[in-house]
């Protein structure tokens, strides 16, 4: 099979690194171009870029050019990962959709447009279906689908397991996340040493609204919000990689923590969505012990796919209390960016 | 006027340290009897206590035998400061009761006592009475007032001043606490080094109980526990001080954040405890930044026993949200028990 | 007495807001004038400043004008401590001296400068005296003094007490510095977290040169370098404040460890240096416990000021080995200008 | 080809897990006993061992019991791999020895021992023929072969490649070490937190006696130390793992920093150690940016078992400047550790 060429978008920063990582042998796909910003025009990838990972760059990227966001430089490539920051998305990415290339983006921008996907493949592969109306409406040849942020995306994984069992009525988060989440250079050392700060930009609002459309069902050209309540606190901590977010859940049907647990530990990604090869495999682990899940240790399951979940107990006000974790740059970010790829071009939607 | 003549009771510990620390010049108390464990008796405290402090160890203090745990080698203490371990308390403090000392405990030995205070001055000094119904049934010429958990205490000086104005009817607190709650040596450098531990044993039985106790009514002899729903999760962060709670707070009246930030600022303790030597200046600290308080910045307001609160907004689910951070082994420890002490001296329970 | 005007220069960064806080009820000095960057005139300083010390910025720099930092906007400050970046010192004060103001300057721009004094006042004292020679050769009014490298400071205070004793011949230097010594937003969280950073731009140089003019002699007109070979490794560590550097020196004259800690503890500044109002209480103090000095623990040593010895103990290949605490922004920047314009105005310079 | 049936002493401890995790899926061993202490003994691995790795534990680990370090409870293993404290070393690894079990040892108790191989297999597997000597004059069947101290490894492979080709003099070391160094629960957080610790017990030694030993020549029956000057600082430093050590190193000859990286980045190890199962690949890699190697991004080059170098100047007082960064628990430990035993097994000294 000939690999589908893609490009990546913003490929410098922090997630775009991620996305050059993930993309190294990737079976599908096969990186015809990477963009940055324009003082890096004219110098190779490896010049330009600080890289911040442990795992190597790979040597094809060092010697790649840094081109401009733009359709005509993207030599061809058909699927475009971005890691755009929202302002430069608005604009660079309708450009490309209409210029007929895919774009799987993290970028908040379209999150919140009806006929854009917020999708995540194990909770609502079929929203995928939305492209369909955007394309339709916009006249558009390529299109947009969006992953959620990177707190948003281990809750609604975790949030859909019990929603599939017991419903959802209300549900409290309070994330406590890590510092690449904040991007490079991000947070200075002094703001976060020996610290935590309690607020994180813009956060709390897209925490508490994105699960309700990834959890919302697609009814002819729209989706409906779920309707579920739901209520944040985000703080920033000390921790390079894995936001970890405590839950307190409202249930419409009563449910002790074994249950829970059990339908957790069951959660299965729907079948095409599980043969992916970016699919998260388990698409969710339950702890047993009392004090796990932890960021260090247990971010990487899954190769940073999984979410993990744990401490799972009822509670006094609402019916159960338990804490989720989620590697913010692969599975909040750039690899749930790529499974969203990959489901798309299993969907048919690739052409 | 003559000092009272106090003890400390395990005073290697790190809480232990702490009442040393703030006891030097005290106004009122001059340490006659420092107590630790069995391997320290017949050395001083300089030799035997590995000091944690930023502040140096007081020149007297390093010069003062370490002793036994008993009424008969405190020198004639009158007052005696507790850091005891919680299984150590329940033996030793009733023995010190018994014999005629009066016990400032900070162990969670005796809260849930009936006839036991568990007294923060500006929140329910008129508890103190308790003592005279302990003194009764027990038959103890000296008694035991206790000091609540570290996490309790700044989230229920902050609940009483809502709880006044408004009314309370259910909270959700969500705790990122600081290393030092947890003593020397404690939390392993290697469990907590870019990390977060969610779960502190123990730690949320003390948190849903401790402020129903100090927000209740003191009827006849005992406390009506006050009727409000609390549900927590506790975490363990890399910080050195300072414990910072996410609350979110259903009242029985509604409120808006300027009104409750108005009620939270205006908080004053009743005229005798505002003139103690170490009342909180102020009570609460009212920040109107989007990202305070925070631990490192904020931890030392008011020398430590002032209550920081910030981030009021409203919520979606419940009525009001904030953070509150309190220096867990200044206001939430030593100075908290050092203040009641005041309070039960100025009360007149100390003859 | 009437206290004299002063100014900070670039008052809203990380030295700049410690010079503010350490001038805060100064005996002798009084602000009226805070400059910072265009962007912030028009606007009070506690609007503009991002205030990172955990003491409070006093209430009278909260409602003073941010400045521009030229002669003509200083309300008639006599003296300017500035905190300048080095490029836009190499402008601006030679201008400020030009027309009569005295700069106590913690920029690098003219410590290497033949006429300008590098001051530690327990030190050289005595080189305070080439702002005669500056006035006289440039023609200024004013003038300008500064203050060594943060790192240099504290190795350079140890190694006066060893060369006064035994003489210095060479000197191996191994730097682990905080955060704070980059300034903010300074050094990136997810370049420090879990991480140590063995490379600061321009340290070395400056830690190899600068303690050889201090240690050097002035005769006539100029300081003639003191003869000691320095090698330097400076590296960037995960702490907030306080540079630790362990030494390793060879001497003129063969000393043991115990010779070495009495000199040290012993040593004094000259007696008008140890009466300043900001003088280090003691210059040195030896540690002797064996895993101390320890930047959380040590660094506020004498409000700040003090250099912290510890880990005397004889070398393999050269003679001596021993670490050396300092805190940067006090001792190391602020607090060490401060401590040289209380020279200056005592050495009679200020008229 | 059979795999050869290996135990692990001491497992559940930090050196003792990364033994095991290491150990999975090895091409020639396989793990049929793992050892612990006494209140272990009757439960499995996974019941007992508080796993602190990121790397899931095998399944086949969780369900081993946990046995005495005896050599009758080994179950057939021919060799042993030991993670035990000195001080149990010091009992336990004879007896194996004399049963005839062959020890790979990553304790201290036995490095000095005249007839016991200090290994470093890139640096010295001549010296791999000491055990013979050793079986002779103690009349074992078995053998004891030891590892370097963590700190001792890399630099010891960085000088290795320097002594080959220009002879070396004088060094002094200065490191920067990781948490996991100390074992669990090792350092005390509030030790570590905001802090540098410029002491660790018995460290200092052994680095600057240990290199001596595997750069000195096997002659007859006896090692002579080579003849080089070590001085060593040694300090703890809030990483989890990857310690750095700047090096400063007199040569017999001079070279440039230019001629020291060809040199080092040329080094080899001899052929049969290249093509060992847990060789390093490469065995010394050079970085050239400015800022490099550093323990976050560069620990698990090689998957930890390459040692990397960087900074690489010349020196204003002996001759070169350079930083090395070695993986502590892996190429300092458990991956050490198990090279020496591949080693030996290649070296016809497991029959």
């Amino acid at each position: 099979m000939n690999k589908i060429p893609v490009a990546v978008l913003a490929a410098t920063g922090s997630v775009g690194q991620r996305f050059v990582q993930l993309l190294d042998h990737h079976p599908w796909f096969e990186v015809v171009a990477l963009t940055g910003s324009e003082r890096g025009h004219g110098k190779t990838y490896g010049e330009v870029c600080r890289w911040l990972l442990a795992e190597p760059m790979p040597d094809w990227a060092g010697k790649m050019p840094v081109l401009p966001s733009e359709a005509a430089s993207l030599n061809g490539a058909r699927l475009a990962f971005s890691a755009l920051p929202a302002d430069t998305a608005r604009q660079v990415e309708p450009a490309l959709a209409q210029a007929g290339i895919c774009v799987c983006s993290n970028a908040s921008a379209f999150r919140r447009e009806p006929d854009v996907p917020l999708l995540i493949p194990e909770v609502n592969p079929e929203h995928a279906r939305l492209v369909e109306v955007q394309r339709k409406r916009r006249g558009w040849s390529g299109w947009i689908a969006t992953n959620p942020n990177c707190t948003s995306t281990g809750m609604t994984i975790a949030l859909k397991a019990l929603q599939d069992a017991f419903g959802l009525k209300r549900v409290f988060a309070v994330s406590m996340q890590a510092l690449s989440g904040a991007g490079y250079p991000g947070v200075a050392s002094l703001d976060i040493a020996d610290n935590v700060v309690p607020f994180i930009g813009g956060e709390e609002e897209k925490v508490e609204w994105e699960p309700r459309k990834m959890l919302g069902k697609l009814e002819g050209e729209e989706v409906h919000l779920a309707e579920i309540g739901i209520s944040a606190h985000t703080n920033r901590v000390a921790v390079t990689d894995g936001h970890l977010v405590c839950l307190t859940v409202e249930l419409a049907q009563r449910a002790t923590p074994e249950q829970a647990a059990t339908v957790l530990a069951a959660f299965q990604a729907p079948p095409p969505v599980a043969e992916l090869p970016s699919a998260a495999r388990p698409v969710i682990q339950v702890r047993e012990e009392e004090n796990r899940p932890q960021p260090r240790l247990d971010r990487m399951t899954g190769r940073g796919m999984t979410t993990v979940v744990g401490r799972l107990r009822s509670d006094p006000l609402f019916d159960l209390r338990l804490v989720v974790l989620s590697h913010n740059t692969i599975r909040g970010a750039a690899g749930g960016s790529l499974l969203n790829a990959e489901l798309m071009v299993r969907a048919g939607y690739l052409s």
